[in-house]
């Protein structure tokens, strides 16, 4: 799996996770089902897809067992800038652990993060990445770890817009997943983000509970505490769920091949090509983000979700591409 | 994970997993939802547990989402002598393959499997038996592995009862998967067999979808093969989801700690240690086989689904045991 940790922090602090919130996936207004979307293509293009999928008797028809819609979730569910929200996890764990480690006021990564030096930090490469990652994420039980999440969820907030994570998600997407859940699909998670991190809030946030939740992990052992059993986590990566990773971790946790793929970037596209590739309709999607003014800009050359091989092959392929500031009424819940 | 790995041949080829069949798993007779079980204690435990959780208002009330509960699949919803059904699958692969590979006449652990000589078999070891393995479960893609699983278990037949190992299978599990999932309950398996041997039909035989399907594996890769993505089953032991495995395995794929398991042997000890120390109103049970003359009678010291600790620890927690000479009307579907 080395070959798919590629050397930037962010990208590395990836491997843990994303954010919780309070904000519950809500059904959408009985007219239309995805009021915060207009009225262009993409929304054309989904709601004709289901129409087909779920219409009896019609040859596109799928039966209930087989409707599987996967979903990336740093920049195609919630936000992933200025940097991915996990890293902002890190740097809290390690502000909120320094004074039980005097010895990190000279020690890097752990200097770096300390003194906001994100250059220093940058030098530090993927090994200075790997050891803020484990020492941020493993070395509890699997309990305590989604307690520090929820903590760390209650009080963090976005540095761009002062709110929580959590509600720094996208409208338009909670009333796809409520609108595909309602036409009798099974939406999950199939993010690079570290499946602990997200598992403690996706149910009350999206509405996906943990079993649907795929992502990078680490590893964990079983011990007997005190003759009570728990699972310990290790400072070992188990499983990148990035890129070729995502098909891999599809198959490995759902075993069928999903009709519909929702991301925003190159590490999704293997994704989205093997949902496509399968016999009988297929959805594929892309969010494009072309919105400064109200989230963020960036596509071909970004560090953070790079969408360069990913776009080109949406316009070749005709798959639906979100061009989020023409295609989108609303970013965020109100 | 290698100290997981026994030694017994039938232990390495449980990693790759279990068989397919015809039976659906029909609704309970609408008075009675457990009609094979005869009205003892095992039987009582069951439905005073379940009314208990699902009654609203009651201190031990459990909301659906948490109604999680966790099946054994070898010898706790199929028989498993006189040796893993996957064993069956693995040698009867050699002896299709066999005129592909005229070295095998000559080479081990081939030679032993084509002359049935287990006692030159036994004699291989585990480096002969991952061998075995290997060549039968590695090598293609995920859906010619399904291909081939599904069409062996079309024409394979149990060597004691003649009839498909699908039907091999406890009538009386058959109800209390049917009762659990209509109190609420989401059923998985989490068994020692392998993930993409139990995929192909567990859905059609138990009511269980793939994504609820929990097992060893081997890793695979992504591969573009003629712009067409594939998953390619590699050579390789991922992930051995048994003893310790077992909690591993839940808390990978369901990420919740079940409220009750059900499991037949040692192997599943963890598995029940973890379920049982959860807060809250738990349900654990072993099934013991004790019908030599309907099924088979085995447990301290069978090589099989040795059941020694597991009994032990079960008698001193209260757990509850199903002696299946006593508690079962019936032992497989009519």
């Amino acid at each position: 799996m080395k070959r798919f940790v590629t050397k930037s922090l962010v990208t590395v602090l990836l491997l843990a996770g994303t954010a919780f919130g309070g904000f519950s996936a809500t059904a959408p207004a009985a007219e239309d089902p995805l009021p915060s979307w207009n009225d262009t293509a993409p929304k054309q293009a989904i709601v004709a897809f289901v129409a087909k999928v779920t219409k009896q008797n019609s040859p596109d028809f799928v039966p209930f067992a087989e409707r599987i819609a996967v979903f990336d979730n740093d920049g195609t569910l919630w936000s992933e800038q200025p940097m991915y929200f996990q890293a902002f996890f890190a740097f809290d764990r390690v502000k909120a652990l320094a004074s039980e480690h005097p010895e990190w006021k000279e020690k890097q990564p752990f200097k770096a993060v300390l003194e906001n030096d994100m250059k220093a930090l940058a030098a530090t490469g993927e090994k200075g990445a790997l050891d803020l990652l484990m020492t941020t994420h493993a070395g509890m039980t699997a309990e305590e770890f989604e307690k520090i999440v929820k903590e760390w969820l209650a009080n963090a907030r976005h540095p761009r817009f002062n709110r929580p994570f959590n509600d720094v998600i996208y409208q338009p997407m909670l009333e796809l997943l409520s609108y595909l859940r309602g036409n009798g699909f099974k939406t999950f998670i199939v993010s690079g983000g570290g499946i602990e991190f997200m598992r403690p809030w996706t149910e009350k946030v999206y509405g996906i509970p943990p079993e649907q939740v795929i992502g990078s992990s680490i590893k964990t052992t079983f011990e007997l505490r005190e003759g009570r059993p728990v699972l310990v986590r290790l400072p070992e990566v188990n499983f990148i769920d990035d890129g070729p990773g995502k098909p891999m971790g599809i198959h490995s946790h759902i075993g069928r091949r999903p009709i519909a793929a929702f991301g925003n970037s190159d590490g999704d596209l293997q994704m989205l090509q093997y949902t496509a590739a399968g016999k009988g309709l297929r959805f594929c999607l892309y969010v494009h983000h072309t919105d400064a003014e109200r989230e963020w800009a960036y596509d071909r050359r970004s560090p953070i979700g790079r969408l360069d091989k990913g776009l080109d092959e949406a316009q070749g392929k005709g798959w639906t591409v979100v061009d989020m500031s023409k295609d989108w009424k609303e970013i965020y819940p109100k």
